[in-house]
């Protein structure tokens, strides 16, 4: 399963993102257990935890576990969340492969979420950047810029200003940096003209779609970014996360989902469906009160149905 | 309001696929507030109902008067679902401006569902063409391919069928033709190969796009729909009707969701998204049990919004 080509890269947020913005603490085993489940589907990519002070984030206070735990999975790229230098240090010292960075794009974002200006994050990704050339230069440095396509605060988020954001994080030493629609604002118009530009701005450091689906356009906004070039996707098994406003409706752009529009439109994401669909019941055994959404899940994929990915005997 | 320029049709199917598809049955009253309201919110063409004996379908037994309230409303296209030669003489003499008469392109389905083979329902559309051209030859004839992405009896469904099936019914005397996708089986790429195709058979006799969300990629399928060139999309308020398998899953396309879509990538619907949103209250009055679905009227529309549409003050 380590040697099969893939077309897009499917990087799952879950373990993070997801277990970040829940109330229920999963239990450090049953992390192990999903993510080892993530990685028998095929799931190549994933954001393990975030190191960040485990008195704010008590759901992430066994970090240096969980990261330990999936540095043994072979040809697995461990990925973790760092607000700040201090946590990329935390990071990279318990072992990850690659640091992210959420650098906001809405100044007034910024300041409500970090307390920093986005000047003051640009300088942070220049401290990080000179931490790892000193100490740990094979590790990779993401930034995913923020309410990329709109700001539940000030609301429009000049697309310049995303694009200037992207060349200044990219000039101060990050390897690669994406657009996240933070706020579930983005349309598919809109996917396409800011990944365009940021093609255009930074080239082959433009990263992953990190997309939402407050609004039902998740996987509308995927194709989008697909047919417009992006090839790597940020997604979270079960939806878990994201900032949910609807009932029924899902902050993050479901995994399971997600690799079956890709899976049955032909592009190899790598990850096999009904391995994929096992992984959800570590998920929901380690957080049993969670809703864990997926509309393919439930509906069962289409009768002849035959994903891309090809799988050895 | 009716002169506002559109860059895309929405043709609301709730009044008919959406309420015969529950067992609520909604006061005949109700049903002419609703439509009012989808009326006020700028929607210009609407399927009100199925002209079926009402044994089988009670839901529908007040088709007549619903139509005759739906006629009064200036630049409306009422149209009706007819099953066959009797139902299509019903909804003519009704008053309705258009009818519809769903076609599988599964052999499967076709018997399972109405009873009849594909080349007994081609006969149907003859005879009815026949009828029209003597009777009352200014009512527009429209034939929807069910099944053209999948079966849940038969699994694939080629596509040659679907394209034949498209060109027969046309041949036949329709006069136009669009693809459903019954099951929620597409994806993207197959809605993308299909209309191609069926545009490249029948050329502008190639109709609306009715896509169901059943395994979540209903507005994705629109998406590339439109992208294909496809400008005229059914969908139901609130999702209702369709095929829900699953919870918190709707069967048919959700209207307000796929309004804001177009409208947030600049595509003009001529709909009111804030007046569209209180269409859903007759509706739910009407049908006080059901679900009524809505990622983008539970969330809100993004702060800072503009819609395409524009509106005279």
């Amino acid at each position: 399963m380590n040697s099969v080509s893939t077309d897009v890269l499917i990087s799952e947020v879950g373990p993070r993102d997801g277990l970040q913005s829940i109330k229920s603490i999963m239990p450090t085993k049953q992390k192990h257990a999903w993510i080892d489940a993530l990685y028998r589907a095929g799931v190549r990519e994933i954001e393990v935890a975030s190191f960040v002070p485990a008195k704010l984030l008590p759901q992430m206070a066994d970090a240096d576990e969980v990261v330990r735990h999936a540095k043994t999975l072979p040809g697995l790229t461990v990925m973790a969340l760092v607000p700040n230098l201090r946590g990329a240090q935390a990071a990279i010292e318990a072992g990850v492969h690659k640091v992210t960075l959420p650098v906001s794009a809405s100044a007034a974002h910024s300041l409500a979420n970090v307390r920093k200006t986005r000047e003051e994050m640009i300088e942070e990704v220049k401290k990080i950047a000179q931490y790892r050339n000193e100490c740990a230069p094979q590790i990779k440095i993401e930034a995913g810029i923020a309410t990329a396509f709109g700001c539940t605060l000030q609301g429009l988020v000049p697309e310049d200003e995303v694009i200037w954001m992207a060349e200044q994080v990219i000039e101060a030493g990050a390897d690669e940096t994406g657009l996240s629609d933070t706020t579930g604002y983005a349309n598919p118009a809109q996917i396409k003209r800011l990944f365009r530009r940021l093609k255009a701005a930074i080239g082959n450091k433009a990263g992953a779609a990190h997309l939402h689906n407050t609004r039902g356009l998740g996987l509308a906004n995927c194709l989008a970014a697909y047919e417009e070039g992006v090839t790597s996707f940020d997604s979270s098994m079960g939806g878990l996360g994201g900032c949910p406003y609807a009932p029924g409706a899902s902050g993050n752009v479901v995994t399971e989902d997600l690799v079956f529009m890709f899976e049955a439109m032909g592009i190899k994401t790598g990850i096999h469906l009904e391995l994929l669909f096992e992984a959800r019941k570590p998920l929901q055994l380690g957080v049993p009160t969670e809703i864990i959404y997926g509309m393919v899940p439930e509906a069962g994929v289409p009768k002849g149905f035959a994903a891309a990915t090809q799988w050895g005997t």
